[in-house]
C-alpha cells in the first residue's frame, strides 16, 4: 500500500500550463474560495511525494486496497495472442470504481477543515456515488449534480445513491443560476459532465458553508489516483514483469494518470519501448479530434480557462451511455502527455464497447463499466496485433453492474 | 487457501438420515444416473478431508479466494455495541455470491467426466449465474430453470445471465413434464426453488447426455462451501479472535454449513459458549415453524424423500424477493443441527430485511443480497443485545447489486 501520492506534474514531459481567468473573469478567485485548502496546497507543492495521511491509509485498507492485479488468461486464449494482459481491478472497490481513491482523501480533508457539506458533479454516477460513500465515512453530507441523461438512464445506480442518502439533482437543474441559464438556452438539454461541473461550482459559490469537490480533471485528483499505478508497479515487479503498453479510458484523465504517472520516468527513458494509450469515446473525441488550447471546462463558464484538448464549448454531446467520458474538454495533464507525443489516443463507438463488455463478461466473468470497456477494447486491439509476448496493463476503472441499462439498450434481452 | 473440503457429516451431532425412495418410487436410482460420479463419491466418502483438485484451487485463486474477512466498525459504532462484528465477504466473488465455490468444483468434475452440458435450477438467480460462469470456465454449456417469480423480478441479473450465454427457462416451464404438470395443476404458478429443482431433474432424466448439478441442499454442495469457514477460522486465528456467535442465512443450507462446519468441533466442546444461528425468511419459515420429517424437496416429486424441516409439499410460498430462501423444505444436515439443539433459528419479514440492507449500505458501503440481509439482521439483533465484547461472525453470502428491484419495490425512489 503506497504511503504517498505521486506529484505527477514533476514527471511530465513539459510544465503544466496554469489555468487562467477569462478576460474580466474571477473564476480563479472563486475556485480558491470554494475548494478545500488541503487540495490547493497539494497542487502548489514542489515535493515529489505527498504523504497519504494515516487515517486515509487506514480507510484505503478498509475498502480493499491494494486492489488485485489479475491476468486475463481466458481473454488471451480467446485472442490467441502472445501478449500477457494484466487487469488492475479498481472495479472491486466497494462503490464499484476507482473514484473512491480521491473521494476518501477529499472527504477526509473536508472533515479536518470543519466542512460539513460537499457539493460535486457526476457524469455516469461513479464519482457521485463515491463522494456520498466517503462523505458518510466522515459524517458529512453531499449534494450531487448529475448529468441528466445518465441520471435518467441508470435506475439501479440512482437507487443506490438514494439509499445512501445523497441529495441528487438532475443537471441542468432549476437549483442553480447556471442550470437555469442552460435550461433557458435550449441547448445542452440532456446535460453533461461539463454542465454539472458548472452547477456544482455555482452552488458552492452561492452557499459559503459548502465546499466544492472535483472527481477528475484537476491535478490533486490525478495525484490521489496514483495509488493505482504505484500498486500496479509493485505488483508487476513481484511478478517479474515489465509493462510494454499501459492502457486507460480517458474522461477527465484521473484513472489514466493514476495508472501511468508512476511509469513516466520509464517512459522518458524507454521512449517507444513503453506505449501509453488513452481510450476515449467517439461521442466525445477530444484527443483524436480536438484542439490543444485554452477553454472552459463547463458550458456555463464557471470554471477558469484551462489548456486541454477540447471540442469547444458549444459541442453538442450525443446522448450515450458513457457518461464518464462525455465532456467536451479534459485535463491539462493528459493534454501535455498527448501534445508531447507520449500518449497515443484511440476512440470507440458505443456499440463496439458494449460488445467488448459482453466479451469480457463471458471470458473473464465480470461486467466492466462502459467507460472501462474503452480501455479493455484498446487492450484487445493491441493484443490482437501483438506478434511477440507484449505485456499489456489495463486499468479496469469500474464495474458495470449499475450500468446494465446501457448494455440492455445496446443488446435488448431476447427470449430469456 | 484450504487444500481440502471438510466432510462435515463426520462432525454433526447425529448421523445424517439417508434419502429414501417414496413407495414404488425410483428417485434414488434416477439421482445416481443423472448426477456427476465425483460428487456421489464425495458423499459416500468416510474421509475427514476431501482434497480440492489442483485445477480447482487454481480457479479459486483466480476468483479471489480467500475472500476478505472485514470488521463492520461503522455498524458497531451505530449500534453502540461492545460486540465485534466480522463479515465474511463472499459477495466480492466475481458472480457476486458464494455459489461459485461449488459451481467451479462441479463444472471441473463435469469436464473430467466428459460431460458437455449441465442442467440446474436457481431460485434468486445466484446459483444459475455461478453455474453459467463456471461452465464457461471449462468450456461447458448450461441450462437453467429459474423460479419464475424471481426471473421476472430481476431484469439486471437476467441481462447478465443472458450475456453470459446461459439457456434460461422460467419455471414452471413448458419444457419439462414436471413443469407442464405444475402449470396444469393451477398451483405454485409463481414458481419456486423446489419446482425448478423438479424441472431440472426432469430435464436431465429426459436427456441422457446432460448432467444435473445442484446448488444447495445436497451434502457435496455443503462440503464444497466449507472453504468459507476454513478461511474464516484461519483469518480469525490470525486476528487472535475466537467466535462466540456464527450467523448465516439459511435456504438450502450450504452457506450456513460452509461457514459453520469447521467450527462444529468447537461447538461440541463449548456447548452454549458458541452459538450457531440460522436466519430464514418469514415467508418460508421451515426451521421456526416446520416439522422435522421426510418429504420431497420439490412439489413435482422428482426428488427422493429426504429428512428436513419442512412446511409440506403443498405449502404455497408467497411471492417475495428472497428467492434464495424460498423453498418449503431444506437440507438434512441443517435439520440435524437444529433437531439436536445446536442451531438457533430466527425468521424475518421482507420489509425488515430490506431495511437492514439499506442500513448496511449506508454504514458499510456495500449492498447485501436480500438473502444475506437475513444473516446481517440476526447479527445486528445479537450485537444489540450483547452486554460484553462478543465476537459475531456473519457470512455475507452475496451482494444485492443485481437485486435492486427488490429494494426498489420495498422502498420506491422518491425525488431523485
Amino acid at each position: 500500500m503506497p504511503t504517498a501520492w505521486l506529484n505527477f506534474a514533476r514527471l511530465l514531459p513539459e510544465e503544466l500550463p496554469p489555468p487562467q481567468d477569462a478576460e474580466g473573469g474571477s473564476a480563479l478567485e472563486l475556485m480558491t474560495r470554494i475548494r478545500l485548502r488541503a487540495v490547493q496546497e497539494q497542487e502548489r507543492s514542489d515535493e515529489a511525494l505527498l504523504p497519504v495521511p494515516e487515517e486515509v491509509r487506514r480507510r484505503y485498507a478498509e475498502i480493499g486496497r491494494p486492489t488485485r492485479l489479475t491476468r486475463a488468461r481466458a481473454l488471451e486464449r480467446h485472442l490467441g495472442t502472445p501478449a500477457r494482459i494484466y487487469l488492475k481491478r479498481e472495479d472491486q472497490l466497494p462503490t464499484g470504481s476507482f473514484k473512491l481513491n480521491s473521494a476518501i482523501a477529499q472527504a477526509y480533508f473536508a472533515s479536518r477543515e470543519g466542512v460539513r457539506t460537499l457539493v460535486t458533479e457526476t457524469g455516469a454516477g461513479q464519482w457521485g456515488h463515491a463522494v456520498q460513500y466517503a462523505a458518510r465515512m466522515f459524517g458529512l453530507e453531499s449534494i450531487v449534480f448529475w448529468a441528466g441523461v445518465s441520471a435518467r438512464q441508470k435506475t439501479s445506480r440512482r437507487a443506490v445513491l438514494s439509499m445512501l442518502g445523497a441529495r441528487v439533482h438532475e443537471s441542468p437543474s432549476a437549483v442553480t443560476a447556471v442550470g437555469r441559464a442552460v435550461r433557458e438556452s435550449g441547448r445542452h438539454a440532456s446535460g453533461s459532465l461539463g454542465t454539472a461541473i458548472g452547477e456544482a461550482i455555482s452552488y458552492a459559490a452561492e452557499h459559503p458553508e459548502v465546499r466544492y469537490v472535483s472527481g477528475s480533471n484537476l491535478p490533486h485528483v490525478l495525484m490521489h489516483q496514483t495509488v493505482i499505478g504505484q500498486e500496479t508497479r509493485a505488483q508487476l515487479t513481484a511478478l517479474g514483469e515489465e509493462p510494454d503498453v499501459l492502457v486507460a479510458a480517458v474522461g477527465g484523465g484521473s484513472n489514466l494518470m493514476g495508472l501511468m504517472a508512476p511509469f513516466l520516468e520509464q517512459k522518458r527513458a524507454r521512449g517507444d519501448g513503453l506505449r501509453l494509450i488513452g481510450a476515449e469515446s467517439a461521442a466525445a473525441p477530444r484527443l483524436t479530434k480536438g484542439t490543444w488550447r485554452y477553454d472552459h471546462a463547463d458550458p456555463g463558464r464557471m470554471t477558469p480557462l484551462s489548456k486541454s484538448y477540447t471540442l469547444g464549448l458549444d459541442y453538442e454531446l450525443p446522448e450515450t451511455h458513457v457518461g464518464g467520458l462525455r465532456q467536451h474538454s479534459g485535463s491539462t495533464a493528459v493534454g501535455v502527455l498527448r501534445s508531447a507525443g507520449w500518449l497515443d489516443a484511440v476512440a470507440y463507438e458505443e456499440r463496439e464497447i458494449f460488445e467488448t463488455g459482453r466479451l469480457v463478461l463471458r471470458l473473464e466473468g465480470f461486467l466492466p463499466a462502459p467507460e472501462s470497456c474503452h480501455a479493455l477494447r484498446a487492450a484487445i486491439d493491441e493484443a490482437s496485433a501483438a506478434r511477440r509476448p507484449t505485456v499489456i496493463v489495463v486499468c479496469v476503472s469500474g464495474h458495470g453492474l449499475l450500468d446494465i441499462e446501457g448494455y440492455l439498450d445496446a443488446f435488448p434481452l431476447q427470449g430469456v
